[in-house]
C-alpha cells in the first residue's frame, strides 16, 4: 500500500476521489478533471476546460491517509495557473479550491469533489429539501466555440456544432432533436458562434436538446408525482441538485371520478373518456409546472429534463394510453418499462425538445410511484427487512431487503382517506386528526388540523374559531377507532359494545348496533358508527392481508422497519397503526413516515442517471404478487378483521400500550425463517 | 479451390450466395436463411421461420462452378420439409424454389436469392420503372406471437412485445415510437396477440414504427423529389422494390416567387414567409402522397418509410428551417447531414411513427437532389470520368470518377427554363421544342410538344390545332440559337449578323440589333432577339464556367461521359448542347439524359440501407467548389460566352456537325492529365 513516493514510472501518482472512493494512478501533469473522467468520477464542467465556468472546483484533502497509502498535500498539485487566477479575480474562488481542468497532478492526492458548487447568483429557496441527492444528470451543458461558416467547407452549421460536440466533448453519435433544427443558425449567430449546448444522454445515445447563445450555466429540471388526488411538482437546479421550488395542485380528474376505479369506469363508459382525462391531467401538470417555475424564478424554457411518476392508471392516462385493461384481470399494463422521450410528445409546456422520463411500473396496480418510493427508501440497499407501504385507494406494498423485494397492491378502498366514513372528510383545516378517549369516563379529547392545541387545553375555542370542527380525516378515524378499542368501547372483533352505553351517554344505540358520539360543534354531530368501524376494518384487513401475503412469500414472521409513504402515512401514529393491525408488529421507533417518497424518488431519477439504472434493474427483479389470484389472501383478510388481528403476535405493541383482553396462546407455530437479517 | 468434396469438419460446406457473391462455410444442417444472415446477405423473412410468409424463397443454381470450386446440386439441400409442403399446398411455390428458413445445407451450394419474390396478390402497375434496385430496407416486418398477458408476471404488453422482438428477431435495444404506445394493447388483441411489427433500424438503433394485427406482408414506402417547380412522388412496394405509382404536382411555392432566389427574398422580406412556404410545400406533398397512394391502391397508413430530396432551399423549407442564410455568402446550410426522424415532426399525412429520411446536402447550392442524382448515376462507382449536370435555376454540377468527385453550383438563372426569353415559356403542350434552320434559305422547321410531326410534314396543322404554337421552351431555345449559329445567322460571339438580313426577311433590324423571326401563328410572332441570345449566352457561360472550374480542380481536359439530369436534360439534344458550349466536348453517344435521377436516387435510399451509407460517405468525401469565390470562374465565364466557347477544343463536336468558321490553332497546351481513366 505504501507505493506513494514518487518514482519515474508512467503512472506514478495515486489519486483518490472522495466521496466516491474511486482511485487510480496517473502520470504527472495529468489535469485532475481528466483523471476524474477516466475513473468515471462525475465533476461538472460546462466550459470544457476553458476556465470560464468554474464548476469543476475541487479541494485537496491534506494529510496521511494510511488506509489508502496516500500522503496528500495541496502542493501535490502543480502551482495555481493563470486560468485559475483569472477566474479567482473575476468570479471569486475560495482559497482552498482549485479548478480541476487547470490543476495538474504532481503527487499523490486525496481529492474532495464538492457536491454543490455555488457559482453564479442562483435562486435558492428556503424550502429546499434536506436530502442531498448525489448528482450525475443525464442532461449536461457543454460550451463550444465553432467559429463562422467557411464558404469553402460548406458543412451545415448544425453539422459543425455536432462535430465540435464530438471532438471536444466526446458525444459520439449525437443527434439533434428535430425541434431544434430550425433554431440552430439563429442561436449560433447571437454571440458569434459561441454557444452552450444541452446534451441528454438517452438510452439510444446523446441528443442535443437545448442550445443557448454564449456561455451559460443554468439548467433546471422538473420532478412530478401524479397522484389520483394530488399532483406535486418540484423544480430542481440541475447544477446544484437543490430543489428550489415545490408546488401542488388537486388532480382535476377528480371530476371524472373520486377514486381510480371510478376513473377507469369512466373511460370504459365514455368514448372520449381517456382523451378528456389525459387532457385534464396534462393541463394541470402544465399549470403546476408554470407555477413552480415562477416560484423558483426559472423560465419554463430553462427546464430541459422532467421525470414523472404515478400509479399505473395515472401513468397511462398522462401518457395518453387507455387504462381500461387495468380495470379487470389480468390487469395488463400497456407498458411497464421506463420511457425517455421529448416533452412535445405529450404536449408539455416545456421546450419541445426537453426530455421526459417515466419510471417503470412494477405491476398492474403497483405503479411508477411505488417504484420511485422504493428508489427513495432503498429497501433493496439494506440488510434489514423493510416494509414500505403507500396507502391510498389502493395500498402499494413493497417488502424485502438487499436479498430481494416482493410487491403487491391491496384494494383498501378510500376509507383511509376519510371517504365512506359517516363523519369522514379529507385532511384539511377543521378535520379531527388526533383523538384520545379517557379509559374511565370515555370522554374524548381531539386535535384539529390547523389548531395547535388539544380540545381540553386553553385557547382551543379560539384556535378553531375560523375553521370550526368539520369532520374526521383518515388519521383521525384511525385514532378514534384505536382509542375506542383501547378504552373497551370496541371489542376485538370490531363490535361497538352496548354495555359501554352504561358508562357514557356517548355510546348510543342505533337500531341494532351502537355508535360513539365523538364530537359536537355548532349543531354538527360527528359520530363513529358501526358501519364506519366496518369500513375501516375492511380497509385495514385488505392492507394487512396484502402485507401478510408478501411476508409469506418472503418467509418472514416480522419486519425490521416499516415506512409509511404518502400523505396518509405522514399523519398516522405508528402505535395506533399497530393497534388497528394496519401493519405488523414492529418496534414503534422503527415505524416511520417517509412523506412524499415517490416525489423524492422522482427527483433522484431526475438528478442522477445511476438512480435510473438502479430502479430499472430493481423493478425487473422485484417479485410481483397479485393479491386477486392468491388463495391465501382471502384467508389472511378474514383473519385480519380483528383488532389488532388474529394473524400475528404483537409483542412490540403489547409493550407500547395496554391492550384490552390480551389473547394468550397465540399461534406461534410455523417456520420462523427470517430472511434478510443475516447481515445485521 | 477444390475443397468441395465433403469432409467431416465442423463447417464443411461451401455456400455461395448470388447475386451478392458472398460466401462462407457452414456445418451440415444449417438453415440457408441463417447462413445468409451470418454473411450479411439480405433474404426477406417476415414470419421468422414459421413457414407462413414464404418471402425467404431461394433457388439452387445447379452445376459446376469451377471458379469457386463448388459443385452445386439441388439435393445438397436436405429434403423438402413439411413446412415447405404446407406452404406449397396453401399458397403455391415454384418447383425449383425452397424456403430458406426450412431448407438445410447438406453440401456445397450456389444459392440464387431472387430479388423480387412475388407472394400475395400485390398491386403492380405497368409504369413501374425499369431499373431494379437491390433491396435491403431499413424498415422490415417481423411477425411475432406473444400470447396473452400473465397476471403473475405483470410485464406490460408493450414490454412483452419488445422482449419477443429481441429474442426472436435480435432487435436488441429496440424502442417503441411514443406515438404507438397508446395503440399497442388494442392491436395485440385483434388477433389473439399475434402481430406483425414494423421495425426501422435507425442510426440510433431499432425503433418499432408500426404494428399490425396478425400476419402481414404488405409494406410501402414513399420517395419524393421536391423541385422548385415540380414535386414528384413515387410509391414503392417495400417487399418487392417495385415502384407502383408515380405522381407529380406543381410546387405551390411558385406563388411566393418563380425561382429559388425570389423565394429566399420573400422569406427575408416577410416575417412569416418561411412558415407560409413550409406549410405550402408540406400540404402539396401530403396531397401528392395521397394521390400517388390512391393510384397504387395503398392506404397512407401502410407507408412507414419516406425519403425526401430537394435542393438546399427546398430541403430547408420542407424541414421548417429558415433558408435565409442560403441567400448570401457564405451560403451557410443550417444542416447538411442526413436526417432520420418521425413523420409527425413535419406534419406528414403518413402514420405519425413513419420514418422520414432526407439525403445529405452537398453544399450551400448543391442539395440533397444532387446527392440523390449522384447516388443514382454513380460517377463515384466508375473508373470513367463522368460529368453529371442538373440544370435548373442553378445548375448543380458533379464531376469525377471512383478516384473522387468535385461539386459546384453555377448561377445559370432561369433562361434555360424559358424564363427571361422574349418568346420563352415552360415546357408544355404548344411549346416549340425542336428547331431546324435551312442553311441556305434560313427557313425554320419546328416541332411542338404534344405533336408528333415536324412543321413541314403532313398533318402538322391538325396536330397543333388544339394547342396552337404558343412559345419556345428551354430545349427549343437551345436548338433555335444553335441552329442560328450553324446557319450563320449568329456569329461565334453571339451577335445576330445583319448581313443575314439580305438572305432572309426573317432577320430584321431592331434598332441597333437584329432579331430572327422563328414562327408566326394566328397573330402570335415568336422572335429570337439579340437580348434572348445574350440571356442564353450568360446562362450557358455560367454553366460552362462551373464545369470548367471543376475540370481544373480535377486536372481534366475532357470527360468520358456526360449525364444530363432533370426535365431540361431530358429534352436537350446532346449535339446542340455542345454547339452552344453548354457542356464540354464529348462523344455524343456518351452524352445521355438520365431523367429524374434525383427521384431514382431517393427510391434507392428508400429501398436499401447500403445506399444511404454510400451516399452519406460519398457526400462527406466530395470536394466542394464555391464558384462565387473562385477567381478563375470569372475568367472561364467570359471565355465561355462564345459559341461553342473559347475555352476548349471540340473535336467530337466538329465530327458531328459542320461548324461555321472553325477556329484553327486552338490552345492545346497545358497538362493533359486525365485522372479517372487509368482503369479503363
Amino acid at each position: 500500500m505504501n507505493e506513494t513516493s514518487g518514482g519515474a514510472g508512467q503512472h506514478d501518482h495515486l489519486v483518490l476521489f472522495m466521496p466516491s472512493g474511486k482511485r487510480g494512478r496517473f502520470a504527472a501533469g495529468t489535469p485532475v478533471l481528466d483523471a476524474a473522467r477516466s475513473l468515471g468520477v462525475y465533476i461538472e464542467s460546462v466550459c470544457g476546460g476553458r476556465g470560464i465556468c468554474g464548476r469543476c472546483q475541487i479541494q485537496v484533502a491534506e494529510g496521511k491517509f494510511a488506509k489508502h497509502g496516500i500522503e496528500s498535500r495541496a502542493d501535490h498539485l502543480a502551482g495555481v495557473t493563470a486560468t485559475e487566477t483569472r477566474y479567482r479575480d473575476k468570479r471569486g474562488l475560495a482559497d482552498d479550491r482549485r479548478l480541476s481542468c487547470a490543476a495538474l497532478i504532481e503527487g499523490d492526492l486525496v481529492i474532495d469533489v464538492p457536491q454543490d458548487v455555488q457559482v453564479t447568483s442562483q435562486v435558492v429557496r428556503k424550502r429546499a429539501e434536506s436530502r442531498r441527492i448525489p448528482r450525475d444528470p443525464l442532461t449536461r451543458l457543454a460550451y463550444v466555440e465553432i467559429g463562422p461558416p467557411d464558404i469553402d467547407h460548406p458543412l451545415g452549421d448544425t453539422d459543425r456544432l455536432i462535430a465540435a460536440l464530438v471532438t471536444e466533448w466526446g458525444y459520439e453519435g449525437i443527434v439533434v432533436d428535430t425541434a431544434l433544427l430550425g433554431r440552430v443558425q439563429e442561436i449560433l449567430r447571437v454571440e458569434g458562434f459561441k454557444v452552450t449546448a444541452a446534451v441528454h444522454e438517452s438510452p439510444t445515445g446523446p441528443i442535443l436538446t437545448g442550445l443557448f447563445p454564449g456561455f451559460r450555466d443554468r439548467l433546471y429540471g422538473l420532478a412530478v408525482d401524479i397522484g389520483s388526488t394530488t399532483i406535486a411538482a418540484h423544480v430542481c437546479d440541475m447544477m446544484s441538485g437543490r430543489t428550489i421550488a415545490s408546488s401542488g395542485t388537486a388532480n382535476p380528474q377528480i371530476r371524472f371520478g373520486e377514486d381510480l376505479m371510478s376513473r377507469v369506469s369512466y373511460v370504459m363508459m365514455n368514448p372520449d373518456g381517456q382523451v378528456a382525462m389525459t387532457a385534464a391531467v396534462r393541463e394541470a401538470v402544465n399549470t403546476l409546472a408554470e407555477r413552480a417555475a415562477g416560484q423558483a424564478g426559472v423560465a419554463l424554457d430553462e427546464i430541459l429534463e422532467a421525470v414523472f411518476v404515478g400509479n399505473p392508471i395515472m401513468h397511462h392516462l398522462f401518457l395518453g394510453i387507455d387504462p381500461k385493461e387495468l380495470g379487470f384481470a389480468p390487469f395488463a399494463l400497456a407498458v411497464s418499462g421506463p420511457l425517455d422521450f421529448p416533452a412535445r410528445e405529450i404536449g408539455l409546456a416545456l421546450p419541445p425538445s426537453a426530455r421526459v422520463y417515466t419510471l417503470p411500473c412494477i405491476a398492474g396496480h403497483v405503479g411508477a410511484d411505488a417504484a420511485a418510493a422504493t428508489l427513495a427508501e432503498g429497501p433493496h440497499r439494506s440488510p434489514e427487512t423493510t416494509l414500505l407501504v403507500d396507502v391510498g385507494t389502493n395500498a402499494e406494498i413493497i417488502l424485502g431487503s438487499e436479498l430481494g423485494l416482493v410487491a403487491a397492491s391491496s384494494p383498501t378502498g378510500p376509507a383511509f382517506e376519510g371517504a365512506e366514513i359517516s363523519c369522514g372528510q379529507r385532511a384539511a383545516p377543521g378535520a379531527i386528526e388526533r383523538v384520545r378517549i379517557d379509559r374511565q369516563t370515555l370522554e374524548p379529547r381531539i386535535k384539529v388540523i390547523g389548531a395547535d392545541v388539544w380540545s381540553d387545553e386553553e385557547g382551543f375555542a379560539e384556535a378553531v374559531e375560523l375553521t370550526g370542527v368539520t369532520g374526521v380525516c383518515g388519521s383521525g378515524i384511525i385514532e378514534a377507532i384505536a382509542e375506542m378499542f383501547l378504552s373497551g368501547i370496541l371489542d376485538a372483533d370490531g363490535v361497538i359494545d352496548g354495555t359501554a352505553a352504561e358508562k357514557s351517554a356517548r355510546v348510543q344505540a342505533n337500531g341494532r348496533t351502537f355508535s360513539y358520539r365523538l364530537w359536537e360543534d355548532k349543531g354538527l354531530v360527528l359520530t363513529v358508527s358501526q358501519a364506519d368501524v366496518r369500513a375501516i376494518q375492511l380497509a385495514k384487513a385488505a392492507l394487512y392481508a396484502g402485507v401478510k401475503l408478501l411476508m409469506d412469500r418472503q418467509g418472514l414472521e416480522t419486519v425490521d422497519r416499516i415506512k409509511l409513504a404518502g400523505a396518509f402515512g405522514s399523519y398516522i401514529d405508528p402505535v395506533y397503526a399497530m393497534v388497528l393491525g394496519l401493519v405488523p408488529d414492529c418496534d414503534p421507533k422503527n415505524i416511520k413516515s417517509v412523506g412524499n417518497a415517490a416525489g423524492t424518488g422522482a427527483r433522484m431519477a431526475l438528478l442522477n442517471r445511476d438512480y435510473r439504472e438502479e430502479i430499472e434493474r430493481v423493478v425487473r427483479q422485484i417479485e410481483k404478487v397479485e393479491t386477486a389470484t392468491e388463495a391465501r389472501f382471502q384467508e389472511h383478510f378474514v383473519n385480519a378483521m380483528a383488532f389488532p388481528n388474529k394473524v400475528d403476535a404483537f409483542p412490540n405493541l403489547a409493550r407500547a400500550v395496554d391492550l384490552p383482553q390480551p389473547k394468550p396462546g397465540r399461534d406461534g407455530s410455523g417456520p420462523q425463517r427470517r430472511r434478510g437479517r443475516r447481515n445485521r
